[in-house]
Order: C-alpha cells, then sequence, then structure tokens
C-alpha cells in the first residue's frame, strides 16, 4: 500500500520548554503519526533520583500537565517533600514537586530494575494519554556538560543551581561518541513512509547538539529522503525563555537567525523564522519561511505546527520538481 | 563522679505506635537520658526506596510530627505522590506522604552512599529537635518474616498489603542470626550510669522478639545491673491497636497479661499491666504495677512514664535491700 508523502510520519527533535510547546502542536496534527526525539542529555542523579528534566517536560507538556504559569514541571503541584527534605538537611537546590517525584521514583527504580529508558518513557507516555511516540535519542548515558572560565559543570548546576550566571566558553556531551543510537529513532527515520524531520525551536547548543551527537544520528538525517526543517528560537533576535540569547553572546555567535541557519549548516533545508525576523530572514542562504513562533496558547501551539508541515511539504514538492 | 541511679541512663526498647507512645512520654521526663533501642525487623524496600516504619514512627512521634488522628505518619500530610505514582502504573498498596517520602529518599541514597542506618537516624532525630537518643538494634539486615498455613510473607506485605488477615503460624527473623548489635546499643546497656530497661508497650512477637533476637542483646540485658520492666500491650485483654490480640489467638496463646508475662519469662524483673487487667495481675509470679496504660493524649503518656520509672525504681531498692 502506498502512503502518500503527506500522511507520512514526521520525525520532530525537541529539547525542554520550547521545542516541547511546538511538539504539542504538532501531536494535535498529527496524532500517532508524530515521533519525538528528545534529549536525554540533561539528565542527572539527584538525592538518589535518576530525573529526566527535556524527557518530563515533553512528557508533562503532551499530556496536558504542564504549569502553564510556572513554565516547567506539572499543573497543581505540591511541595511538601522539598519542604521536608529542607527539614532533615537535605539538598533543596533542584526543586521537585510531589506529583512530579512519582516519575523520578519509578523511573529510578525501574532503571535499576534493568529496564531502558525508552520503555519507561514509553509506558509513561502510555498512561498520561500521548499519543505521539516518545524516543530518548539514546539509552546510553550521555551528559552536558558546562565549561566556564572556572570550572566544568555538570548541566543541571549550571543551569538550575547557578542560574545560567557563569560564562560559556564550550559545551560538551560526555559519552555521547560510544552511546548508542536508540533502534526506535533509526527506525523512525528510515525513508519508507516518512513526511519530514523537523527540529523544534530548542536551544540549539544545549538541547539539539546533544541530540544530533549521538553517533549515526546526523547520517540517518542526511539518509532521509525528505526536507529537513529547523524551527528558529529567536523571536526578533532575542530567546523567549532560557539562555540561548545569552549562550549565543558568550560563544560570540550573533543572535541572529543568519547564525541558527549557519549552525545547522547544510543539514537543514528550510528555517522557519518569526515574523518579526523577516527584514533578516531575506538575505539567507536556505529557504526560509516566516511565521508568528511565539507560543502563547494552544492555538498558537497548533498553528505553528501546521505552518511548518506546510512549509516541509512544499519543500518536498519543489525537490521533487527538481529532480524530475 | 557517683551518679545516683535515679538520675541514669533508661534504656527502652520500643516498636511502633504503642510503644512510641510511651517513648514520648519518656523523653518528656528524662530528656536525654533517655535512650531508645528500636525495631528495624519490618524495614523493606518498595519503589527502589528504604522504608522504615518503626524507625520513622519513633522520629515522627518523638519530634512532636506524627499525626493522631491516622495514627501513623506524619501531621499535615499530603497525598499528591501516591496519585501519581498511580497514575503512571505503580505500586500504591503501601501509602507513602509527600512530606515522609523525604525520610525514604534520603535514607536511601544515604545508605547507597555507605552511611549506616544509626547515623542517618540520629541526624534525622537532631534536625528534628528530638533529644532522645535513637537505636536500630542493628545497622544489619534483618527482615520479619510471617509464616501462614499458604505461603510466608514479608512483614509488610502480611500487615499493609493484607492487612493482618493471613492466620499466623510462626513469625521469623531472618538475618538476625548474623546481625551485629549496634555498638552504641551496647554501650546504652552497660551497668555504670544505667537506671533501668524498659520494655514498651509494642507487640512482644513482631516488635520486641526481633530486637531480643539480636546476638548479645539478651545476655547484655541480663548482665546489666538494674531493673527491666515491661508495659503489657494489653487493655482489659484486648490490644489497643494492630494485631497483638488477633495473632496470640492464632499462635494458641491466651491474650492475658499472664502470658505477657510469661512470654518475657525471667528476662524481666517487673511488669506494668492495665487497670482493667489487675484481677489477672494478681495471680503473676513477676512483680506487678497496675496503671492506667491507655495512652491517649500527652499528658496519659507522660503519667505512664512517670509510672513506669517509679516501679523501676522501686524494684531496684527492693533488690539492693535483699542482697544488703
Amino acid at each position: 500500500m502506498h502512503i502518500p508523502r503527506e500522511e507520512g510520519r514526521v520525525v520532530a527533535l525537541c529539547g525542554g520548554v520550547g521545542g516541547a510547546k511546538l511538539a504539542f502542536g504538532l501531536q494535535k496534527v498529527l496524532g500517532s503519526k508524530l515521533h519525538v526525539v528528545i534529549n536525554m542529555a540533561d539528565d542527572f542523579e539527584h538525592l538518589g533520583l535518576h530525573i529526566s528534566p527535556d524527557l518530563d517536560t515533553v512528557l508533562y507538556t503532551l499530556g496536558g500537565l504542564n504549569d502553564r504559569q510556572r513554565g516547567w514541571g506539572r499543573a497543581d503541584e505540591s511541595w511538601n517533600f522539598m519542604e521536608a527534605i529542607g527539614q532533615i538537611g537535605g539538598e533543596t537546590w533542584f526543586a521537585l514537586g510531589d506529583r512530579d517525584l512519582a516519575l523520578h521514583v519509578e523511573r529510578t527504580r525501574r532503571l535499576a530494575n534493568g529496564e531502558s529508558l525508552t520503555q519507561i518513557v514509553q509506558d509513561i507516555a502510555r498512561n498520561f494519554g500521548i499519543t505521539a511516540h516518545l524516543w530518548p535519542v539514546t539509552d546510553d548515558p550521555v551528559r552536558t556538560v558546562v565549561v566556564t572560565p572556572e570550572e566544568e559543570l555538570a548541566f543541571q548546576r549550571y543551569f538550575v543551581a547557578l542560574r545560567c550566571e557563569p560564562a560559556v566558553r564550550a559545551i560538551r556531551f560526555d559519552g555521547a561518541e560510544s552511546a548508542r543510537l536508540a533502534k526506535g529513532v533509526r527506525d523512525a527515520l528510515q525513508s519508507e513512509g516518512l513526511r519530514m524531520i523537523i527540529i523544534c525551536p530548542s536551544n540549539p547548543f544545549l538541547s539539539i547538539d546533544p541530540i544530533l551527537a549521538a553517533p549515526g544520528l546526523r547520517e540517518a538525517l542526511r539518509a532521509a529522503d525528505v526536507p529537513i526543517v529547523a524551527v528558529s528560537p529567536l523571536v526578533a533576535g532575542q530567546a523567549v525563555k532560557g539562555p540561548t540569547r545569552k549562550i549565543m553572546d558568550e560563544l560570540q555567535v550573533e543572535a541572529t537567525t543568519a547564525s541558527i541557519a549557519a549552525h545547522y549548516g547544510d543539514l537543514i533545508d528550510g528555517l522557519v523564522i518569526d515574523v518579526g525576523d523577516v527584514a533578516e530572514g531575506a538575505a539567507l542562504s536556505v529557504a526560509v519561511h516566516a511565521a508568528p513562533t511565539l507560543m502563547t496558547d494552544d492555538e498558537s501551539k497548533i498553528e505553528l505546527a501546521r505552518n511548518v508541515l506546510a512549509f516541509g511539504d512544499a519543500l518536498a514538492r519543489t525537490a521533487r520538481k527538481e529532480t524530475r
């Protein structure tokens, strides 16, 4: 049976909050045709528990359980565990909500039991009623290390404990060179039945690069015979949230859509930029589509998802015309 | 410097709820002169966490943090973790409150880090403002196993999951024969500066026997040159709470203060019985003191503590007179 390309699978590469918002919109449009490949290099051990911040942000966001005011963690959360941990002299720099904690305790127990991160994430996703397929890029340990002028910092130390204050000189992904791409990721990227690949508007340096660092992933992306579309995380030259802009400055990369395009280079076929960055986009060497990229509610997430999909489909038609 | 015996240390052997109530009263009277030796054979692994029900009951009760309505766990507790664990398909038969969870997570982390149960309990006790010295009877693993006609059950399976429903044929303490008595327990039981030893009104079969099963403990009790006073857990022939009465029936032991006295045998010098059991107490071969043993508020706990201490002191004076 031939599946028309426009009804095929879509693979989205995704980090935390910003990327998860687009993944939410994509899931609303695509349902089970969406495969989300998620960064897990910000995972860490804390209080003896295995914490997976980006994976959980995607789980909560796609499950409709995320807190929209706070911007991270679960809605309707309570903090009694944290208060009690503080009372007995435990570490409190990383906030763990009472409901959120359930994921960390179950994940830690199941990992110790020999189950893979992928199995665990997919079971939780099913329990949350998530229709998209979620894939940690690898089940092997990869850890983001932020190199500052003074020291090397585990990612969450930099990101949460030090609130991104130290200047970033370099970013490293320990373990990436020996990590094995999860089989499900490799299968999802097979050309057969694939519609397009989307790089979500996550931080390119901290969220997307560790995904791209998994051996074989770049090759699999190149081998897939479909358009690859990135969505710029910048809105009018600024990051919506998080340290993208600050890090670009510190790495002496201009905070422009041109820099984002250059960062992904010939890996991508198209870049979706915010309507506020249109003047700049005209000068790019990659195909550009301008759309409102600020996702403030469900409608704007779905709208951006539709825009990105239409752009990808148009790129596919152009490519087919060119090869004819 | 000679310490008058009445100002010496008091060692109390203690299980969960009932024992902890008397320990609370004893702490109010004795402060740091109280050493509580606590059952840890009901400890178990659950959700990957090391749970210590009796130790935590003593910690919460002596710290004034226990829930008095519910009878177990912490006051002002919330249950959002449990709800979230259930949502992702985790086990929910053992209720863990959000605040309570902090102890289990920290204990598990610190045990994995090589710290002893004793160190951890004493640190938490300090953070809770507890003045008494708390001692798990051993830092080695001992686990209560309940033998029923159908199967052998880990204690919490029997106690919580099956609500004590299976008939008890025998009770075993796995690991007890190779457990090493904690050094602090041995030191606390030295005759020098010791006033008396109290066996709290805990379940003799499930809470006190596992303490007595630690190699060297019975010998240390016998060697200590002070009165040993047990408090009967029965009130007018009934257990206040928990399965004491049911287990006595199943083990074909009459639920009488005579049976409690016989159970402890020549280990004890005196038995405190409830005023409701007085008719029966007259026939016992051990010295008996009747007092109200139902502890419904702080005052009744302190009152019983004073009664037990006065009885022990009287036994010591009689013994000294006899040996003169």
